[in-house]
């Protein structure tokens, strides 16, 4: 088999087989295929596609490609989460503890990554003590013995991903829903999981741009999770603005927090209860959605869920004294008020750019080496649709530096008031096939 | 700039800027963009194609990546000619001579590669003792005061091409009319030609496998040449069988030897006049195709053609009483009829299947390392649309081992006989424009 044959193929429009994929995943890990044939396939991929027997095969072939986590020491259903990633996105920190407390197993891994603010479990990282780098045993013991437990990606999960993953990103083939598709499944795959809920958000502060596009991302790969024995189901929500309130690290642990017990912002609780509903069923914890959605409401007004959150803290060495005092957790130095210059209605928040005000802050790295500050971040006070007054605060800005300008004139660049404005659907479909 | 946003932009469907064409090339021929960068965009050309501003910024970007040969020392019109690639192709060793003797001004350039048979300067060398490294003070005297001289390509000739072709040749970017229009127009720029006569092959034993796209590629290659401010027109001719009767290095030098007195065979005749006829119109020894090609006919007649073969053999250090004892070139050990299994009319003879018979006997180059035979090859003894007795020669093979089965089964694979056989249009078309 030659690369150069394969390329052609793909560059043809026609199908690659399973070993053909396999060649090329496997020669790529050990470095027998080089950069510019695999960033030469990977555009012929952009412009022809994949079909759902190869994208299968390479994801298969990609989870493949490093280390396989063994997740069957603990017992019942592993159920995961997964992102396609938005601005202010609270969900995981909210999920795991809340679906736990209903009793599914929640063994997440998560990345650290680059982007407006930390990952979850740099997130986590904002709770005196909180330790997410855990060992093999006590990841599973924590599963089994509290439902739960977050962990950052340990070993060489994936490499094949995290490789081409690198080259797209420098050769313009990020946008391809094949490999964005492949991409995620294989982590999901080779961590473990036997249940996979995916929110795939849609608008400016997300990948996918329009709904068309997240639909088929979402399609593809239920389709991919299914064929690879695993129960997998999608929604499709809005990420035109950001998700809650608060978009940092500290503050939206605080922001989870509120949520665990029932007194989270409006579109974040109705996510969580999606999407937990969801993983409940997935986990057999329920037989309907309704039922599940019951057990999590009565989780979160009996005090289960934050008390489940506790429990995880302390396991993972954090201090729990957090969840009933909240002020405990970093607390910037600054805090600044964005008034409104008018009176109206607020018609549009452009998540993806009120984003970059927060790493502005330090709220997000945008190197590997940069750190993050837990304690800055924004709270948006008005979200769209919301009425204004003139000299009202739109956002409060947390900061640990005096001089703010350069976020401010970002703020107001991207929050627009009008005469009118309307709440966005926040949940545009829901795929199970 | 940055070479991501480049590789999006065509990726996109837009076209590419002056600037943004040089920085890639320049980038690429220093070594700042990289492999899998380059190999993403050549892809990507592949499928959304290149505006004839574009290939041209990167024909001009290219030629001017190395030595821009100067031949304004040479008085005159410098003609030159290409050929997109055949087999038997003996046209360039017939042309040089014999519009040089008619006054054009012939300063050829070539190249050796790789192929069915060694490249016009390999033949050249089957004349003993004739040098094909001209320094280029020689190179300008022997065209000036004998209108010819041929020469290996010396310097650092459009060294971006050179990359660019080997990164194609293994990322499966060949077949796109841009790169190959670009990677062809950059040479023969950089090479300093006024006005260059482009022969497009076209059929089984040619680059272009149907009209249509040679056509494209005539078109693109003469668009460029004019917006570089070079005379240029094209020919689109047939390759579906082997141009001449001759496949080889010395045999090809006989066949020529016999063009130039005007005994070639009827295709190659047909060729050399029809291409010699632009270029003496092109170099301004003519006002019209038709009195061009009485002052091609009159040279053959004289024996000026002849004679003007002899002095650039003399010129270049050769052995010219080859021209009128062919028997001095080279000799092959074994002469090996190929008779006809049946009786009735040659109708196909597949080219590039028997360029392949020519290589395995040793007449062309597999690898840069390889060497030549010069004197083995094959003659064509019968043409599509000729008639051929069960037992007679369809082919003399020349070769220097006894066993040649492999060489004869390749013949009989790719020589049809059957009822009826129609001779091959030979010119297809001319292309000005």
């Amino acid at each position: 088999m030659r690369m150069v044959d394969l390329i052609k193929k793909k560059r043809d429009g026609l199908a690659l087989s399973k070993d053909e994929i396999e060649f090329i995943i496997n020669g790529y890990t050990t470095g027998d295929v080089t950069d510019y044939q695999m960033s030469a396939l990977l555009m012929a991929i952009y412009f022809n596609d994949m079909t759902d027997e190869e994208i299968t095969c390479m994801t298969t072939a990609m989870s493949q490609s490093g280390d396989m986590i063994d997740l069957s020491a603990i017992q019942g259903i592993k159920v995961d989460k997964h992102s396609t990633g938005g601005v202010g996105d609270t969900t995981t920190l909210v999920l795991a503890p809340l679906v736990a407390s209903v009793g599914a197993k929640v063994a997440k891994m998560s990345g650290r990554g680059l982007g407006h603010t930390g990952g979850t479990i740099d997130k986590l990282e904002a709770i005196p003590g909180f330790k997410v780098e855990l060992e093999n045993d006590e990841f599973i013991k924590f599963v089994n013995e509290s439902n739960v437990a977050v962990t950052g990606q340990s070993g060489d999960l994936a490499p094949a991903d995290k490789k081409i993953y690198a080259l797209r990103d420098v050769t313009a083939t990020v946008d391809s829903i094949p490999l964005i598709a492949s991409s995620i499944m294989c982590k999901k795959i080779a961590s473990g999981a036997d249940a996979i809920v995916l929110d795939v958000t849609t608008g400016d502060g997300a990948f996918m741009k329009n709904i068309e596009d997240a639909e088929r991302l979402a399609h593809t790969m239920v389709r991919i999770g299914h064929l690879a024995n695993r129960q997998t189901m999608a929604i499709i929500s809005d990420m035109s603005q950001p998700l809650g309130n608060a978009i940092g690290n500290a503050n939206e642990i605080k922001e989870a927090i509120d949520a665990l017990k029932g007194e989270g912002p409006e579109d974040l609780m109705e996510m969580v209860y999606t999407l937990g509903s969801q993983m409940v069923v997935l986990a057999e914890k329920a037989s309907t959605l309704e039922e599940a959605r019951q057990l999590l409401e009565n989780s979160i007004t009996s005090g289960a869920a934050a008390d489940k959150f506790k429990e995880m803290i302390r396991n993972q060495g954090g201090d729990d004294s957090v969840v009933d005092f909240p002020e405990k957790l970093p607390q910037a130095n600054y805090i600044i008020e964005v008034p409104a210059k008018k009176t109206g209605v607020v018609s549009k928040i452009v998540a993806d750019k009120i984003g970059v005000a927060a790493m502005l802050l330090g709220a997000g790295r945008r190197t590997k080496e940069e750190e993050i500050d837990y304690a800055v971040g924004l709270i948006l006070n008005k979200k769209v649709g919301d009425s204004v007054f003139e000299g009202e605060s739109l956002v409060t800005i947390q900061a640990n530096r005096e001089n703010v300008d350069d976020v401010l004139n970002v703020i107001y660049d991207n929050i627009e008031i009008g005469d009118i404005g309307e709440e966005p659907v926040l949940i545009h479909k829901i795929i199970t096939e």
